[in-house]
């Protein structure tokens, strides 16, 4: 028996296996086109701090809808634009984008947006028209569908415009199946979280029946645009060491070291590289592989390299958070805690909570997890995620006077110049120690400012009944025992009142 | 601000985010690499029907050991070894393999075993080398790397041997950081499990401190070897129409159907294509875009195909189940039940499940739940996977007669052409609703007969227990009347005894 053996293209690989990347069925692959596209367009605005305006429409082919459906989909946005040479690809090879960088941005795979288009195309056979300006005298418009098995797109048509008004943004097209019916609820749960993490953006939703969800824009600070970065020592591994030795133009170790290290100056590099046993003066081009092995074995072993650089992050910030959350759930108490940078495996991150209570919280149900990464909010698989792990598992919430019925939210953000997700689909954060150990401190914090609040509020609402009976007994005493002295005038109660509530407060 | 674009190879994009393929620390990725390697070796000699005969070895590249650390893993089978023009591809290639087919193996994605060696290629800058024979009269021996930015195998040296022996197999040696004394019970259990479900295999493991683990098979009985089948109307979509119409060399839709799809004869090809209104006289080739997408949703809204053709799987069998469990855990109750095929979107999948009871079966910390999938054990992420689910939350053992302190295990084995795996790591299975339902049906029939069992112990406790009350006072009551009658002869009350026990088994 002898076996036949093939080559697959990554998009082939994706294709056959888009489960893993969000691609289940009907309903979940409508939901996941629409967050992929979204996030794209999002990081195209932010990448170049603009105020994101985001329109997104999802309308029937076919009326009456019977679901599973054929919907068009289309998605506007005023981003920073794409060069027309790049935009075939772009939307048409799997494995080809902008964020295979060492930067925040949501997209971290270069899949998402192409799978939303290869899902619609071998749904409906239909072809994606796509429209794209970066603010230039010109607008390219594009009509393309993927050759999968070669894993790259086929131009079908291809038509430039004039673009007097300078208008920079991206327009995406494209026919797809979908359940929407089922996937409503996460949908709109999707777009509001996001209205929560990005209060700086306007998005307009029309469903299939035509219904208007627009979620404005509650501030116009945005945070600062994420910036690249260059890799910490403790990230590398022998291929990326290669892989820089390969580009450099440095003629010194050390030189090398201060160039293409995060964080690494003269000192620092001199020091490492005589614990590493290698001459500062040594070519890089020239090390042997035992000396590579050497050098990334040393960067393991050595302690001195200062800690990543959270600089290039871009964290919401206490005031953002603190707005999202009010604007979504209108609590009656809020705290917000921002973590400084902490790092795991070379790669910078920050973790940001906040805790809600009352208001539009409800009240059972244990407590509102919302969970976002990079801001992007994460709906799915909730049970293994990491923040789920801490808020249910870890903290102890009676010490911070929280009862089963406390109508409590949660919300955890990490952001990261890699998130740690455990699928292709970006659903839950793996378990990393020093992640899990970023959380339960941030959550601790905003715990004890809620657990003062919590003991504030009940000593208040002890107080205010007892100044109740005071207040209701004191003037019938008053009558009455003007009543008895056979007096006229009935004596203030009021400022007996006052001093029984100034007692209490002395209390 | 121009963002810049680029293109990198699923090798580069694998080893970007290892993480989702399981490669996430020292102690995982050993754990990953053993088991990997271990999943191709037994496909291998399944694929031919040979008794498999593995070889582990793990040893440590220098002591003392202190972890992680530098060790060389090797892996031996006698599977049906590999062609020598592939070697390289099959090693030093991601998305390259025999894989890709409507098969059941163990592997997918063709990715494992290649993650397995660059992983071990960044973290140690070595080679790997692979000796393989397919059993004629050479053997081959490659010493390889990867390329990892161009997906390419890059041959350092080969070699050709004599092969007298007719040897086949295949031979992988490299070296990998690891930290094995982390992993060490993930490991153990990955083959204590797998000598469950390939109970024809003998398994010998060599740890890093040269203790021995062997795994001897407890049967030379194996299931069918798996066959290749065609996809199913209900699994197509475009893609893989317009795929099947590229290589076919029919000339009529009619001969189409019946020769590209599993379980279409002459009727079921003509009823359908009258249903889908396209004449069975129609040449394959010319199909129009509109028709291919007219067939696809006709596809979908025809309900009289045949449901999926389940002979090309290969189950356990309930023997094989049998003889598993009960050399693992020697218990006092075995039931065992396998379902009828089923299909989820035109995949065909039989599911088998065993409860133990007793014997080696700890008695607290829950239902000890064993997962497989097509004969792999799953071992991580457990909450996450639907037998979990079924098993914890939607099974009322208490029905069954099963308290929180029973002594009860569970087997799960799902096989399928395709596995509904969430992740590329093959941890656990998504909640597919058929899967669920097959799940579940077969727990209740075996928790039937386990019912049956637990209230036959039940009683013959209670029944022990009297009898045991008899056996007690009968003979003193015989002794006694015969004292006080005078008599010499104790009369024998053994009858009497026989007669209370019959009496018992007839209530």
């Amino acid at each position: 028996m002898s076996e036949t053996f093939q080559e697959i293209s990554p998009a082939d690989f994706f294709y056959r296996n888009r489960d893993i990347a969000g691609f289940t069925n009907p309903s979940r692959a409508i939901y996941s086109t629409i967050r992929e596209l979204v996030e794209n367009s999002l990081d195209a605005c932010e990448i170049n701090g603009i105020l994101p305006e985001i329109y997104i429409r999802i309308s029937p082919e076919k009326e009456p809808i019977s679901d599973p459906s054929i919907y068009k989909i289309r998605i506007e946005d005023n981003g920073i634009g794409l060069p027309s040479n790049v935009i075939p690809s772009a939307f048409g090879q799997v494995l080809f984008g902008s964020k295979y960088k060492l930067r925040q941005t949501r997209g971290t795979f270069g899949l998402g947006g192409k799978m939303a288009i290869l899902y619609g195309q071998i749904t409906t056979h239909g072809q994606a028209k796509i429209i794209s300006s970066i603010g230039d005298s010109k607008s390219y418009e594009y009509t393309l569908t993927m050759d999968i098995q070669k894993n790259r797109p086929i131009v079908i048509k291809n038509k430039t415009h004039g673009n007097k008004s300078r208008w920079h943004g991206t327009i995406v097209e494209f026919t797809t199946e979908g359940d929407y019916s089922r996937a409503m609820a996460k949908i709109l749960d999707y777009l509001k979280q996001t209205a929560i993490v990005v209060p700086y953006a306007n998005l307009t939703f029309v469903d299939p029946r035509g219904r208007f969800y627009k979620f404005d824009r509650a501030t116009t600070l945005m945070p600062k645009p994420p910036t690249e970065t260059t890799p910490h020592p403790h990230g590398i591994d022998i291929e990326t060491l290669k892989r820089i030795i390969d580009v450099t133009n440095s003629r010194t170790m050390k030189d090398f070291m201060k160039r293409h290290f995060q964080r690494v100056g003269e000192s620092t590099a001199r020091k490492f590289l005589e614990f590493a046993d290698i001459s500062y003066k040594r070519k890089p081009k020239n090390l042997t592989q035992e000396e590579i092995v050497k050098f990334v074995n040393a960067v393991k072993n050595y302690e001195g390299f200062l800690s990543p650089d959270a600089t290039c992050l871009s964290p919401l910030g206490k005031e953002l958070l603190n707005t999202g959350i009010k604007k979504e759930l209108n609590p009656e108490f809020i705290a917000v805690h921002q973590r400084r940078a902490a790092a795991y495996s070379g790669y910078p991150f920050i973790v940001e909570v906040g805790v809600a209570y009352g208001g539009d919280v409800p009240k059972s149900g244990g407590i509102l997890l919302y969970r976002f990464a990079n801001r992007i909010p994460l709906l799915f698989d909730e049970a293994s995620d990491i923040s789920y792990k801490v808020t249910n598992d870890m903290m102890n919430w009676r010490h911070y006077r929280v009862v089963p019925d406390t109508p409590l939210a949660v919300f955890v953000h990490i952001c990261s110049t890699k998130i740690p997700y455990k699928t292709v689909g970006k659903e839950f954060i793996a378990d990393r120690p020093e992640v899990e150990h970023e959380v339960i401190n941030a959550l601790r914090e905003v715990a004890r400012h809620l657990s003062l609040f919590l003991s504030k509020k009940h000593h208040m609402e002890r107080e205010k009944k007892r100044l109740d009976v005071f207040s209701k007994y004191l003037p019938k005493i008053a009558r009455f025992s003007t009543k008895l002295a056979k007096k006229k005038k009935i004596p203030d109660v009021k400022k007996l009142m006052r001093s029984a509530a100034r007692y209490a407060k002395e209390e």
